[in-house]
């Protein structure tokens, strides 16, 4: 999407050293918009462990170029020992994301069937542009079929504008490009349906504040911001037509795992009878598992993230703040479960399943357990 | 309550001159306690308005006192219209706060039989004094009913800590003293029960960050600071047992206008099969109305309270930062309604009553509609 009319992606290889993979640090969004390179592996793991990059799709974006900034640095005999510990210290930075074992693994499968060191470094290069560019072709063919959601409740109301509440930053900063749950919005408004969108700040890192409101302005697209506490009262008043957010991982089932709080949304949506949908290129499904709330592990995160707030003070320098007592406990748990029961619908790259199983599989034939 | 081992209200006649009412300035907790004189109906509804003091029962002394400083001003001859532009003035601060109508209804309707102005400057001192009083033993009172629904759920446990969920802030800092959700912590606490608090730090305003844990620290009871998205995570957990809030307006059909965000939280307890208490002294009941949703006015609140996030900075001084890029539009409303249907129980000053016109009346039978 652009920045200032330039068109970017989350994660790209510098063209002039394609050894060097570079970010936008999005821990400085909106404030600054910084760029980042990663070179070593253990610079791939501090900026997914230290949220430099977040987000489903550019988590797994980012561990596939840090296998490949693996591969660079591996011994010539014997690579596979290197190549998975860096996997493993991938994958342990953020033990919640699908995304991240995922192109681990696709990675791995690949690269132990090679001997000629080039190949390697060939393979592991080509496969991480592939992760990338599949996000990014995934994330625009589900705005495609989300439009299509938009445009029928923009059809119901006589063309007013479409209410939709999203939680977090499932948006183009998260994936490589598009995004999951704004994919559908940016489809919608480039298409000239009317929208506006109502976004969770998203405590506590504020995702939703500090990018998704940055991103949809990028856009042009109409939002509000409101506390975490506000879309049930939303809700209750025929504010909100649609719910769409994405997720960390999904089961085969159709629970889903997402940011803190989305559960309290989507019991909010059914109690509301509003629609609640969720954005998802398949790599986020988790084909192994069914019961999220049993088997999905949640991050504990930093009790700091609590206790202080980030943002620009009014010299215009990025600062944080204390928000309570300085002794006080905290517990910072990053996700949540949300089961397939309170989901209305699943919109992936190859289109709208209802959350459940056998749905599911209906799009997803090759995964039927033999 | 204590504040260093000194016994604190919320609300004071100078001892050393009786006119002057002395608060403390709750913006400034838990980094500073500053107490502030008021001697103006100007200086009541800026106290009220600025939310340098808030909470159901402390607004509701607060306009009390507020009426009573409108009696000392008043024209000896016909004061009567000067104190009910007073009492519009302080009703019109905060739309949705029951107790504040209340408060300004019980002095106006004293005050406007008395024709001595000594005699009404007197009996808008006493009414005043007798309105802190009573929410004080009203609180008291809802300690010792709640203790009980506490101690029940620690028996059970085989008295292992009981795990306590709070909104918000309704603690001894939005009453005169005690508070309402926090009495029946506080109870049992002295009374030897374990139990630990897991405190929604309640944006946009951070009462339970900046006010609840401050006071729960404040008397030594066990307590982690969470994000308000963290709650509906703990009780699908089982790390909930009880979930206890407080009101701003409660209608005689059992439905709860509180903090924004309270409604989420219902439904996840709902959900889980958690028990979920509203704390509240009668003072709180809107008689006149019964459905929350249609009839209770949600206040909205100025948009810098979402954009901006105050603590205190690195240097020891509280500053502000901005959370968002700067234009971002927001909307904040202040509190949500909670319907009956999703409540177990209401605490009062009498007792525990099912949220539902019958059963409340069964403790109020005064209000019986004739």
């Amino acid at each position: 999407m652009k920045i200032n009319n330039r068109h970017y992606r989350t994660i790209w290889p510098d063209p002039a050293d394609p050894r060097v993979i570079r970010i936008i640090d999005q821990r400085r969004l909106p404030h600054a918009l910084v760029e980042e390179p990663l070179r070593t592996v253990e610079e791939f793991v501090r900026a997914i462990g230290e949220m430099r990059v977040r987000g489903a799709g550019l988590i797994g974006a980012t561990a596939a170029f840090g296998m490949y900034s693996a591969a660079l640095a591996a011994p010539t005999d014997n690579p596979l020992p290197f190549l998975q510990e860096a996997g493993a210290a991938l994958c342990a930075t953020r033990p919640t994301a699908g995304n991240l074992a995922w192109a681990v693994k696709r990675q791995l499968n690949l690269l132990r069937r090679q001997t000629n060191p080039e190949h390697l470094r060939q393979i592991a290069f080509t496969t991480a542009c592939a992760v990338a560019d599949e996000d990014a072709d995934f994330c625009r063919r589900i705005g495609e079929h989300g439009k299509a959601l938009i445009a029928e409740i923009s059809r119901r109301k006589g063309g007013a504008a479409v209410n939709i509440l999203t939680h977090c930053n499932a948006g183009w900063l998260a994936f490589v490009d598009y995004g999951s749950a704004t994919a559908p919005i940016y489809a919608a408004h480039r298409a000239g349906i009317p929208v506006h969108v109502w976004v969770d700040e998203t405590r506590p890192w504020l995702q939703g504040a500090r990018l998704t409101c940055w991103e949809l302005a990028g856009e042009g697209v109409p939002h509000t911001l409101i506390a975490d506490n506000s879309g049930g009262h939303l809700m209750q008043h025929g504010l909100v037509d649609l719910v769409l957010v994405g997720t960390d991982r999904t089961t085969r089932c159709g629970d889903v795992a997402n940011k803190i709080g989305t559960y309290l949304k989507a019991l909010a949506a059914f109690d509301n009878k509003i629609p609640f949908y969720v954005a998802l290129p398949s790599s986020t499904f988790d084909w192994e598992i069914c019961e999220g709330l049993k088997q999905i592990v949640i991050e504990e995160r930093d009790g700091d993230e609590i206790r202080y707030v980030t943002g620009l003070n009014d010299q215009g320098r990025e600062k944080r703040v204390l928000i309570c007592p300085p002794a006080t406990p905290t517990a910072n748990h990053g996700f949540d479960v949300t089961p397939a029961r309170l989901i209305s619908g699943l919109i992936s790259e190859r289109g709208i399943m209802r959350a459940e199983e056998g749905d599911i599989l209906r799009l997803y034939p090759e995964q039927q357990l033999s």
